[in-house]
């Protein structure tokens, strides 16, 4: 069965692949291709790449490995046979030692022999689960970008990748709260169950309206916060490191895959 | 492949049956025949039968079937080919007029040609999982019974039968709380995910130190309090009904069943 079968030809992974090729589609990708894993993207040159793979091997909720590609190849097997990692993503983000130097919708004229590219879940599969399954998310509702914290939570530590956890946070009732907990965790590669819920000082965040990144959260009263781990953990770990090279996704803009989030395991 | 090539043989299903029958058994079943779903019983004449079956089916996280008998039939289809209901649980009471009037350890000299007899799931094998998952279970490792309390929420009335959904709760740190959600969801004969978490007063309970049944909780500083529907709720139900004749175990005295808790849906 293809995608086309079970949903319109132009909703599938590949045709909105082709539309971002193509520079037709330049948007956030939230809400694109639903039921499908979408991923974070991060592109180190290969003197970095075993240990970064290391950190993610390491530290599985916030960095969960949807492919790996070889040095030099911009193909990462299953997620697309199509695939190219260098015009598929909306918007990228170069970094030189550390430093965001420039946001560009092509890698073309940047790629090199010694580049690894890595797809790492990220957090829109589930909650087209949770939408899904009738439950307001906050932030989708009010048309913001989630709210994210850097926590005191120490990710395990490999080479010259380390740093703090980051948490996504979105708010419920308690009984969307348990839904919520327990449809994530079906999805290990869309970062599984939360990591925590309730006190946001229990996990280092001194103010719950001042996320790091993100907007501020929107939250009712009743609404308990719920963290789960977050992809930009490796964003920062990466930043930290100081590679002489590094290309990530602009946030929202992600890799949309031909891996269905439910066969996610 | 029978219960004796997985576990010792004294602690099969069959096993411990077979010494609650002879007397040789007589206490709480908790931590018996671990992996093995238990219940609880409720045993009404037939004209009530019909009534408390939908009730049961109308509110199936208090009320999880696991069997329903034929009135006047002391047998239950699928939970154990030797089960007898009138002398395999070590210990029953018998109601009139809603009434509390003996609590008894065999049921021959009362049974009756128009009893149908219910087993409804309990908390016993999901508090198994959770003990097998590392997770510590306050009440257990302090030796009590499990709180419990009446709440606001209302069961689905059928007929005579309705009235308030009770709750058991265990409390833990976040992190656990959220394993034991996940894990208990897995076994929705042995009530699930849970109903709620946090604030009790959000669904009726006044004061968490003063539970209705069973003893007072155990929490420590950072735990967050879970709820979970409760067995007595049909326990309750049947009170109200006020039923000119019932039988119910004596809570902690369950059926043991041959059915396994994890293949339990």
């Amino acid at each position: 069965m293809t995608a086309s079968t079970v949903s319109p030809v132009t909703t599938s992974p590949a045709a909105i692949r082709r539309r971002i090729r193509s520079g037709a589609f330049q948007g956030h990708t939230g809400g694109q291709a639903p039921g499908y894993l979408q991923g974070n993207l991060a592109i180190l040159p290969e003197p970095y790449a075993s240990d970064f793979l290391r950190f993610c091997v390491a530290n599985p909720k916030p960095c969960p490995l949807l492919g790996v590609g070889e040095p030099g190849n911009p193909h990462l097997v299953g997620l697309g046979e199509d695939l190219d990692i260098r015009t598929d993503v909306p918007r990228y983000r170069i970094f030189r030692d550390g430093e965001l130097v420039d946001t560009v919708s092509d890698l073309c004229h940047v790629w090199r022999d010694d580049l690894v590219a890595f797809a790492i879940g990220c957090s829109f599969s589930f909650e087209d689960a949770l939408l899904r399954a009738g439950i307001r998310v906050p932030h989708i509702a009010a048309g913001r970008n989630v709210p994210m914290y850097a926590t005191h939570l120490e990710t395990n530590a490999c080479g010259p990748f380390a740093g703090p956890m980051v948490v996504s946070m979105r708010a419920f009732k308690p009984r969307d709260a348990i839904r919520a907990m327990v449809l994530s965790e079906r999805q290990p590669l869309a970062h599984g169950a939360p990591l925590h819920f309730g006190d946001p000082a229990a996990i280092g965040i001194a103010d719950i309206m001042t996320p790091d990144f993100g907007d501020p959260p929107v939250m009712a009263d009743g609404e308990v916060p719920v963290f789960w781990a977050c992809g930009v953990t490796p964003q920062l770990a990466i930043r930290r490191a100081r590679p002489e090279f590094a290309i990530t996704h602009d946030p929202g803009h992600m890799l949309i895959t031909d891996r269905l989030a439910e066969q996610g395991a």
